[in-house]
């Protein structure tokens, strides 16, 4: 059975032609506020500004039943392998990155889960014994990631949404494009004597982070450094990275855990702890988690990754609506929105079932934001005002990090922060009326906040376990696969030809132009670039 | 006449039925890649990937003149008030950004834009001064910028993009949320004895701003220092912060500079002339003013701005597209997308007509985007194998910007970059077929690049200008105000009776109830808030 043959799917589809109107008086309620929050852990999710009723609500439920989602969490969760398309060549794999931090309690007991944690908990020790090791010698002061994509995004969104935690030992740098000016400009802010490079790569053959690291090693040899000394591997098991020859230390990580899945494991371990210290590291790891057993519950009141699948889902299918805003009311996550981008767009941004034929329906949307309130005095006219409706999925705070703050007008910028959060989900919902045609709002923005006590460690470890979560739990429900990513592959491809052509045009071997022609068109447009000289008059002060 | 009433409206609706298909073999020739290009200045866009042939292309110029979109670009340069709504109150206004920057060639002899020109230029003469004293005093090393919106980040989009121009003189920041935490972290990196606050707010009375400005004074009293002597002010001609007495100098803005078209104004001038010099800075405004010379030419091919206007026109009224990704190949520009998504949606966000009534088509699409090839690992799954296509415009460089590269395998980064940048426009373009449907590239995904010698001054200007222009063509196009934001007012009404609420509730104030009861609920939902204490269990090692 598919996603659009189940009961619920048409039942949904049919309450979907009349969804509730938020914008009429009397429709949003302190009443309705009150009744739709779900809780978990720390968490509360406010969704009362969702265009959803009862009957939406339960037949939303019935589709996760229908869908059997959550025994789909439990397999996931216990090794199953899940990571694959059945009757083509696919990756076949187990999907456990919820075993990189199943340390706590009601540890998973499958054998298959069991071993993936115990390996994880290793390179764990390993991690404190290292981070130690560095501590007492006191000499490396920065440290530059290198990686891109789920080696990048994930530990740079974790890291700067927890840089008030940090043990101010050392500064932290990520180093993430081929752009050459990316690493020029790091190179510029470190004191390579004093540099640690931790190279991420789970293939060991990612270009960008190959060539970033030559780039270091070339740095280093340059100043007369070891570079073995300065360098770090995270890599898989037999990977071309995997040389303990040419690193100081070298930490692991498996097939079963996706780059964009991967912040809990060592990609995002190593520099994350140098940076917040291990307490903070294992508070991070016990959130997310804690989050994964949430993540098991059936009901969807109490389970908060499967409730914000749900409403993705009503948003997604039935409302019809391409993308969704994740606006974090908190500066620290400014990257977040980034990371989630990858998590959920390279998860679900897919065209075909688990079984290789052609969706009939929308999979994965369009994930943008920026933090609040800053998007606030940028796209959110278009939210309020555009012709296309855009879903929000707002994060608040109680409290601050930084516990610095001031008095103005008598109340303080925390408070601010969240009259502004809070009007927001209530007008984007309710809109209002006007008789000058420029003023009216037309409302039904559907919206809901997730809210917890303060964005702490463990905080942002459940917030990224719950967007995780979700993700799965959407491409659970749709029958996709959300944990390959062949979509990526032709672009690897076509740069490499690209890159033979330069690399002959650099020789001086004769180009073939029947092997490529379309990269030869466009790198003869480059090379016959030239910038017309600008015509520069005298500025008026002449 | 409206919009969707044009003879070529009628047309291109037609045409769109069957658009071109890129991904039949023979169909994306070098041929094409080398006809299908536009110039101006020292930029091309490449647009053979696109969806377009001959007969769109010019039933889009005709499109063009049917809505009079260079007049009315004329119009704006020469200063009319196009910033209102017939028949109905608005702020009826000029639209004068391109005088901020008109002090070199062919300049607008309109009496307005001279005049506005001149007002202009006397700011940065000014400014000039402004930068000599603080070269010569040398006491200052940190510059923050406090603004929010148009005077955050396109300030900071292109301080980023031209950093690796910077004198080195001074360290720059920009302070925009109330998020009392982003103060906080800025707080920790600055010495307040050598740094220079400088607070830009166009109305003076920026919730955000004032509350930082007030942040600082309170930071800068308790160390003993005299506020004034470390504070600038850009503001309106008598705003409340138009009090020369409080700051140590004032540069000023005028009601015909909106916020989101204000970086070439003092609102990013003063920031970006501290970080990189008058000398750049005056190259970055002739860039920009080269451009809105070009935006005045009839002939599409001659005129980037409006050619990018009409594609995108195409892409969401024709191809019906919600979405536009802008993704640079340069990792200088990676706040460049968050600029573009203000001045875009805020603009062009809109659902009525010039004349009030409501628009029967579909306005600005949602931007988003990050720096190439980071994004290659993230949304690309999306973008290549999704169910919503994503149109995307690419920027490109030839050249790196710090001339600091490596060679890995016989080819520079520099050349890595271009190669991916060219590959995704030709994969996303014409696709690849396969057996295994995993492997399927539909292709047909519309792109351009707008590619250019370096990222310099003069085509940082330039592309700002570029894109500035391309979005007032299409509000032109479409016949809607591109210049007000009455879309941000009700956010504002409803934040501020959040903060009555807090403030009331601070002072001990009895709370009426009658009075915003869902603020209330939600009030009180947050004071109820509490951390359900997380159990832990001890982590395996113990």
């Amino acid at each position: 059975m598919t996603f659009t043959k189940y009961k619920s799917y048409k039942r949904l589809r049919s309450l979907a032609k009349k969804p509730i109107d938020l914008s009429k008086e009397g429709v949003l309620t302190p009443n309705r506020i009150n009744r739709m929050v779900a809780t978990s852990l720390n968490m509360k999710l406010f969704y009362g500004t969702e265009r959803v009723d009862e009957e939406v609500m339960s037949n939303l439920a019935i589709l996760a039943e229908e869908s059997g989602a959550i025994a789909k969490m439990h397999d996931m969760q216990s090794g199953a392998k899940l990571n694959k398309i059945e009757g083509y060549e696919s990756e076949d794999r187990m999907v456990l990155h919820t075993a990189m931090r199943d340390f706590f309690e009601d540890k998973n007991k499958a054998p298959a889960a069991k071993d993936a944690s115990d390996l994880a908990y290793k390179e764990v020790e390993k991690l404190k014994a290292f981070c130690a090791e560095l501590d007492k010698e006191g000499k490396i002061k920065h440290v530059v990631q290198v990686g891109i994509g789920g080696s990048d995004l994930g530990p740079r969104a974790i890291y700067l949404s927890l840089k008030s935690f940090e043990t101010g030992n050392r500064k932290i740098h990520f180093l993430s494009n081929v752009d050459p000016d990316d690493a020029a400009a790091i190179l510029l802010e470190v004191d390579l004597k004093h540099t640690l490079v931790v190279v991420v790569s789970k293939s060991g053959s990612t270009l960008e982070t190959r060539t970033n690291e030559q780039f270091f090693v070339q740095k280093f040899k340059e100043k007369g450094i070891d570079p073995k000394k300065h360098m770090v591997a995270v890599t898989g098991k037999g990977s071309p990275m995997d040389n303990p020859e040419l690193y100081r230390q070298s930490f692991y990580i498996w097939d079963y855990i996706g780059g964009r899945y991967s912040v809990t494991s060592m990609v995002g371990g190593v520099t994350i702890a140098l940076a917040i210290g291990m307490e903070n590291y294992m508070n991070f790891l016990r959130g997310a988690s804690a989050m994964d057993k949430v993540a098991l519950h059936s009901s969807p009141h109490m389970n908060l990754p499967l409730m914000g699948a749900l409403l993705g889902i009503w948003n997604r299918n039935f409302l019809d609506l391409p993308t969704l805003a994740i606006i974090p009311y908190s500066n620290a996550m400014i990257r977040f929105p980034a990371h989630l981008q990858q998590c959920d767009m390279e998860s679900n941004g897919k065209h075909i079932l688990k079984d290789g034929s052609h969706v009939d329906f929308e999979t994965g949307p369009i994930i943008w934001g920026e933090p609040g309130t800053n998007g606030q005095h940028s796209f959110y006219q278009l939210i309020h005002q555009g012709t296309t409706t855009v879903p929000v999925e707002f994060i608040g705070f109680r409290n601050s990090q930084y516990h610095v703050d001031v008095d103005v007008e008598g109340t303080c910028s925390q408070e601010k922060l969240l009259s502004n959060l809070f009007a927001q989900s209530i007008g984007l919902a309710t809109g209002k009326h006007s008789d000058n045609p420029n003023k009216v709002f037309e409302g039904n923005r559907p919206n809901r906040v997730l809210f917890a006590s303060q964005c702490d460690p463990y905080t942002v470890g459940s917030l990224l376990s719950y967007f995780e979560n979700k993700v799965a739990f959407q491409g659970f429900i749709w029958g996709i696969n959300s944990f390959d990513q062949e979509g990526v592959q032709l672009g690897k491809v076509l740069a490499n030809q690209f890159i033979d052509l330069f690399r002959k045009k650099a020789k001086g071997e004769k180009l073939n132009r029947a092997d490529f022609p379309l990269g030869q068109a466009f790198i003869d447009q480059i090379d016959g670039f030239k910038m017309e000289k600008p015509k520069f008059g005298k500025p008026l002060s002449a």
